[in-house]
């Protein structure tokens, strides 16, 4: 019987797969191996060029049926000069293992892959599944990627009852926080459109530029909200405002800004967009100067209310680290917003340190310990 | 004895000189033949290549002094192919006479000119002086034009009592208004900068556009007065925002405005300068946003006070076109704002229509009543 791998090790194999988005780099391959080893079912979903993994253990439909998410791409290490250990190394010394994905997410994949393999060769549950959803795009556009997989999934009639994204969550120690949902983000893009003319005059002028500053200051004072039960407060920054106007003597005719909102369970990217089409009608009423906008909405918000499997996951968490984690709905996208269309989505991975950054690293006992929180998870779920 | 210059006449010659910024174009070299035909002592006071000619009728240091100031320096034509007359053709048909500056402001120049040599030849008065400053660069940079004139005439202890520009001051029929003053016009830079970082993450950076949006709506929503004896409200506008950041979710660092004030008596540059810098320290001291700030005083108000020179051109004026003239304060800078720190100053001349335009053209007729203005006018200054 071929030896279950080890977490560690397996963050440190992983890493020496040069997989920066989309480029596979092995990084598949070799979960695949380990996976088909153990009684896995794999199937490459590759859309477009990104590489794309869909594994499952246990028979196709059954009623219980736990997924792990996640993926394999890292951005660019920049500079390899600039790391201590080459970035695609993988290099282990004094407890950590060093490169770009030690953090986010080679670890967390090698974990659920460690525990998934253990779960099923030790201790296999009578019925019920295993799915791992494993992509190379998330670190892009992502279009390909995890959304791709879920979409064959679909067509396939693959279904999890619940998923576990296994990204870094805890923002300082190993067991402080799960996140049960995440903001919705949704970037406005906003042209004022007024009436030019000479300084001296300004009963002869419709200046976008007091329009839109009258705008803007209006949706930056105004809370959206207050916060919800699991959410924090909606926040808007104004991230550019464009005008181009070289000469002081003269208003100008039209003016640009963008503005980015991350909102709560209260808000749609609809109903925003409504919100603040209304303001600048308003506005537009009073002062002639016209706004035409366009929008792209990034993900709505969503949330996995607390109950069985939240309760579940928080359990074990408590368990295997002494710590009550927090229900946290913070940060910004992960491939969660893609899951919760498809069934309830968690997220608990490590410490999110060093995640992006040159010297990305990761202490080998930690990934170790996720790996043994992600089988006791499989253990209570399956019993 | 030579004859008097008739003032539409005179116009046309002078439109026939292409004295475009800061050429001459033979145009002060004409009026010097005919001053100097009429007694007038004439000195060309050119400076840095910029012309300019003074001339004196009467003794240095005359008690009674009465100053015309006018520039014969026009704007450029554009494409002479627009014209129904060649820009420089000084072309005369059914009463008009057509080219660049008919309006503004070689007719104003041509009627007084007119004006003074008729008076000092047919009316001479016992004592004081006329004194004419023509310039070839009032459309232009105009440091090197009436200011260099100005301070000439003060190392030279020559000196107006009281002066008349000759710009167009009548926005649709002539007589209407009579500029007493003029607003004066501030331009200030503003540059915010806060602490960049990720539009999910508010509490971690410092957003430089919603600061200045604070400081800009504050100063657009707040006016700056309700207007004075003789002014308009003071107005500003906001006259461009610049940012460039391309990055829908990254907080910028830094971001840029301008904006344009005209002021009247109750303001200066130098207070207007301290009010923004008092508000954009308060919001600083809220926000953490720092606020730098240059400035560019135009030309600061300025008021000649109704009294004995207002109602000497008033009732001139009311007798002339039986319209009973306003007391402005409105418009553009012109050579008042420099004339202003010598005497008192009025401006009166034409009506402003076909400045810089394409088919700027002239009654030949209301040149010549601007001569009976301007020669009544001296006659009752000297009675």
């Amino acid at each position: 019987m071929p030896q279950n791998p080890d977490a560690a090790d397996l963050t440190a194999r992983l890493i020496r797969c040069p997989s920066v988005t989309p480029d596979e780099g092995g990084a598949l391959t070799l979960l695949a191996d380990e996976l088909v080893a153990a009684g896995f079912i794999c199937q490459r979903v590759d859309q477009n060029g990104t590489p794309n993994l869909f594994a499952r253990w246990g028979a196709k439909g059954a009623a219980r049926s736990f997924g792990f998410n996640g993926h394999t791409d890292v951005v660019p290490p920049g500079d390899p000069s600039s790391w201590t250990h080459p970035p695609f190394s993988g290099h282990e010394t004094d407890g950590w293992i060093w490169g770009r994905g030690a953090t986010d997410m080679k670890s967390g994949v090698a974990a659920f892959v460690a525990a998934a393999i253990a779960f099923v060769r030790e201790t296999p549950p009578k019925d019920g599944a295993l799915i791992l959803t494993i992509t190379g795009d998330e670190e892009g556009a992502g279009k390909d990627g995890t959304l791709a997989l879920l979409d064959w999934m679909r067509a396939e009639g693959e279904q999890m009852s619940v998923c576990l994204v296994g990204e870094p969550s805890n923002p300082d120690r190993m067991g402080e926080m799960i996140k049960i949902g995440r903001r919705g983000s949704i970037t406005i893009h906003i042209e004022a459109r007024g009436l030019q003319g000479h300084a001296a005059y300004p009963h002869r002028v419709r200046n976008p530029l007091h329009a839109l500053t009258r705008l803007l200051h209006d949706l930056v004072t105004t809370p959206l909200d207050h916060g919800t039960a699991h959410f924090d407060p909606s926040g808007l920054q104004v991230t550019t405002i464009d005008c181009g106007n070289p000469a002081s003597n003269v208003v100008p005719e039209k003016a640009r800004a963008t503005l980015n909102i991350r909102f709560n369970d209260l808000h749609s990217g609809a109903s925003l967009e409504t919100m603040i089409r209304d303001r600048a009608d308003t506005i537009s009423a009073e002062t002639g100067v016209d706004f035409t906008m366009t929008s792209d909405i990034a993900g709505e918000s969503f949330l996995t209310e607390p109950g069985p499997f939240v309760d579940l996951v928080a359990g074990v968490v408590r368990e295997e680290t002494g710590l009550d984690p927090v229900l946290s709905t913070s940060g910004g996208t992960s491939d969660a917003r893609f899951v919760k269309d498809h069934c309830p989505v968690l997220e608990f991975g490590l410490v999110g340190h060093f995640m992006h950054q040159v010297d990305e690293r990761v202490p080998a006992d930690q990934v170790r310990q996720l790996a043994r929180i992600y089988r006791r998870i499989l253990e209570r779920y399956f019993a």
